[in-house]
């Protein structure tokens, strides 16, 4: 490993402190370095709060003048919520730039290092490109395709079952894979299920870490059965929650609505919530840029359908429940041809606990 | 790598040139090493042909006297179909014998090592211990349980589905995956299947590879439904065929015999054939050490709940079907309680064309 990539793996980890806290931003890490020694860093810590390069600023030690900063994002050249970053380094009149992704975002795009440039500082782009690109895969894709980036989690058994035969489902992976799931409840900025999970099983939705972030819950709900006393509704007030509905009844909705809940009308999608339109106005209206869809069988199907689902988190225990009526992670009407199939690639295998986790790009190579 | 351990891969490499032909004797091969040049080297090819010490000297270029010998399974020391090969060892005067595995085997357990040392022959055993293991896993469990090491396996989508709802299921697995199932069904002494299978797809169960080693095709057939026009009876007299039934139909019973399968009858588990006793006579009778069920859902369960099966193997393909009336892998009744699903253990993972194949010992830790 270079001295380079020694420094970009600093800033990835800082990076990773603004999980659950940053989005729809992306998270970034920055680290300046003076003759060899560390002396400022910090990462992008809060929707809102000041960027990377400058909390780095913000910690030095002494003047970062001539010193080399390491930042796993091109810094950014326009002014949004606070000022641009390539001011502030060279304003501080750093002498080189190491950086891991380039801004996917168009207002950026390689703007932020061609400004560096021009001001006499030499920048060094791709540092540790894919650490640094895996961090925002999130953000890449919300900013390039203005809808949430989506990952479809399922738990199954090593025969594909959800359930026993007798709906029993409680536990089928290890509290290893179930905290996992709490993280990635904390990384995403919702979490969605359908109405059926909400009868069968009262979640909370909540993501129980001991710093849990922010995230919405949102349930499809298409002809607006969800009880007024179940767990969700009554803490509507605290957590951020969404009824995506196709109904029309006006009183139930505004009943709702003073609960807390906001509602999200969406076309009819054979009877069901439209899935692609509810992705669009959660982007657009509710600037989410990504949802864990973990709800039944019916709602998988739906969403692999509709085209919204980007990754599929696959856990399998090691276990067999058998049983030709048990549940299986995805049904619906299900395709009739082994070529009509939904087609996963890039399978990343991860061993947690004594569960294994496969994640899939949805869609071909 | 030790330059022991570069001999034993050798070995290791050699022995497999057995695999298909020597069952149910173990996978063996043997290096003979003088003044750091290889100068014999040989391995079991055949059932009732030479071990493959004695085929190691066969070849050597010079006299063996002083050598150094590697041999992946510790020789053995009784008179069986070839005379001790502990005796050629002496005889031949090698000064040195590396072993990988020890014998599992009551007849021999480490006598074999123990007569060598007597006759003044240094022994190191344990040289790449686990590859020579895994060499071997069928041998070992047959010699030491007297049953045959019985391995399931199936192929599902990502989400578990064994066809589409329409029943559709070629191809679920890529062609590198079908092309490992035919290295697995060489490597097995049989393939058994259900009698649902035989109806629904008359397949031949005969290994397509172009060396295919010899194995037996079971049918498990409680009611002797098997009719006598389709592939399996109509090819009886080329490859060995066996029906595992519990009917009592002595007319067909010796009309199937005369078109040259061989009926086993057992006694009736709940109806069906009981496959722990037909486990039991494939190994004492018909001398088979291995046993893959390639089957429907039905068997697979009966298997599992049976307590026979060793090894799941699982190909995972990149493809989602969905659909609530898909089949999946393992059927029957079914466990009512997450608590009573049948555990899997030490899951091995590769990369096969597109697909995952998951390979788990069946059983606890």
């Amino acid at each position: 490993m270079s001295e380079h990539e020694k420094y970009m793996r600093i800033a990835v980890e800082l990076a990773k402190g603004g999980t659950g806290f940053v989005n729809p931003n992306p998270l970034v890490g920055a680290v300046i370095v003076k003759n060899g020694r560390v002396i400022g860093s910090g990462y992008h810590r809060r929707y809102g709060e000041l960027h990377a390069e400058r909390n780095a600023f913000a910690s030095c030690t002494e003047s970062a003048e001539g010193a080399d900063m390491y930042v796993t994002l091109e810094p950014c050249c326009h002014y949004g919520k606070t000022p641009p970053c390539t001011e502030a380094v060279i304003e501080n009149k750093i002498k080189r730039v190491f950086i891991g992704s380039s801004d996917p975002n168009p207002k950026v795009a390689g703007k932020g290092a061609a400004i560096l440039r021009e001001h006499g500082t030499e920048v060094y782009e791709g540092i540790l490109k894919n650490e640094c690109d895996a961090l925002n895969e999130i953000f890449f894709h919300y900013i390039s395709e203005q809808t949430p980036f989506v990952i479809l989690k399922y738990a199954m058994t090593a025969d594909g079952k959800t359930a026993t035969r007798t709906g029993a489902s409680k536990w089928i992976t290890s509290d290893e894979s179930r905290m996992n799931v709490q993280m990635t409840r904390k990384r995403t900025a919702a979490v969605m299920t359908g109405i059926g999970t909400v009868l069968a099983d009262d979640p909370m939705l909540t993501c129980r870490l001991e710093e849990p972030g922010i995230h919405t819950r949102i349930i499809c709900d298409s002809s607006l059965r969800i009880p007024q006393d179940c767990n969700i509704i009554k803490t509507a007030r605290e957590y951020p929650t969404c009824i995506a509905t196709v109904s029309e009844d006006a009183e139930k909705i505004s009943h709702l609505e003073s609960l807390g809940a906001h509602i999200i009308k969406t076309s009819s999608s054979d009877g069901k919530v439209n899935l692609k339109e509810l992705m669009s106005v959660l982007a657009v209206e509710y600037h989410i840029d990504s949802v864990l869809i973990e709800g039944g069988s019916e709602l998988a199907y739906s969403a692999l359908k509709s085209g919204i689902v980007n990754k599929l988190q696959m856990y399998i225990a090691p276990k067999i429940f058998g049983g030709v009526s048990a549940k299986s992670a995805v049904g619906g009407e299900g395709v009739a041809l082994p070529d009509e199939a939904f087609r996963l690639s890039g399978p990343v295998i991860s061993h947690i606990g004594d569960d294994i986790l496969v994640e899939y790009r949805v869609g071909g190579e």
